[in-house]
């Protein structure tokens, strides 16, 4: 099914800080609503579209530009784009939300804000521990820098509150910009989300999940 | 407007046989049918998606594979996209069909063809002489080879038919599969094409185009 209007989800943020397991759950939330979305996952691009770029500041531009005009050309046909890229500088950032905006389709900037001292401890992938040892270089947070969003739609803090919260307030700017049916479609039924509200059921808080 | 069912278009041809022109009409029809269709054409994705690769073997194959995994990203959420890049190798055109068609949308081979004395005569971009004076290497069709599509959904020749009758066969190909509407929108009145067919008129032809 087509959206109404397409829409890039922009998810940017340290590495380890839940943008990957972010953004698959608002896919499947998404989808869910029958809203077409495709994730551009960072390590997935960097197979698909930019095998053999490094992370110097050039080869990180170029790559995450790549993931942008993929965005782009996805969200003016009407698709909903998740990307999931750490993507560190600013002027990159808004330079593809320029572009997507002349197209007439949304850029909403995700901030997936974790505290470093927080991904240290986890190191989830075990990258922090060896760029803090000096065998992984520009390591963005650790020896590269992160240029944090100055005016994010949406903040979600990671180490703070449950990936519900989190998937439930980007999920939330998503509808209040009309970009998403507030709908349920249960058994291909498509039941707007008001005949629950009207109710006034326990079902409610299930259905806006 | 989404579509039934994405579809890529894989136009595949030498440098001057008309990739971009024919790919610019058919967008230009198809979004007048209310299809939504995106063009990637070779020179405009070595800017945006491959810039720094060349034209060996290897690069070439890159670089068509990420037009194919956009052509994907695009066809399995229902837009249609329609590649326009020389894409010389067989095996690389064969790995992106298989690709799109695991993911349920359909890859459409359009062999444009036309000879390669009457590129060397036309010789529009003066590409061929260059390269013909072995002042450009790697050229497909010259000092580079160009594997011939085996079994094509539809060919094109670029030198004996007029560009609507090349656009005209293309389109047929699209309607048979069921892949866009045959219709004709009219002041945002959406006319089945049945209903010029039933009339009988001198207008259905022109509906058709």
């Amino acid at each position: 099914m087509a959206n109404k209007k397409g829409f890039t989800l922009w998810l940017t943020g340290l590495s380890g800080a839940g943008k990957t397991t972010l953004a698959r759950i608002l896919a499947s939330e998404l989808n869910g609503r029958g809203v077409s979305v495709e994730v551009l996952d960072g390590d997935e691009v960097r197979t698909n579209l930019s095998r053999g770029l490094g992370f110097s500041k050039e080869d990180r531009d170029i790559n995450i530009r790549r993931i942008g005009f993929v965005c782009r050309l996805l969200s003016r046909n009407g698709v909903g784009a998740v990307s999931a890229a750490i993507s560190p500088y600013r002027a990159v950032r808004d330079e593809i939300r320029h572009a997507i905006e002349q197209d007439g389709a949304e850029f909403i900037e995700v901030f997936v804000k974790c505290p470093i001292e927080v991904l240290v401890a986890r190191d989830v992938k075990g990258l922090y521990k060896l760029a803090l040892a000096g065998e992984i270089s520009e390591f963005t947070g650790v020896s590269d820098p992160y240029e944090e969003p100055l005016t994010p739609a949406v903040v979600v803090e990671t180490d703070r509150e449950p990936v519900e919260s989190s998937v439930g307030k980007i999920i939330h700017v998503l509808e209040q910009r009309g970009l998403i049916p507030e709908v349920v479609i249960t058994n291909r039924q498509v039941i707007p989300l008001s005949v629950f509200e009207d109710l006034r059921t326990p079902n409610v808080e299930f259905a806006r999940r």
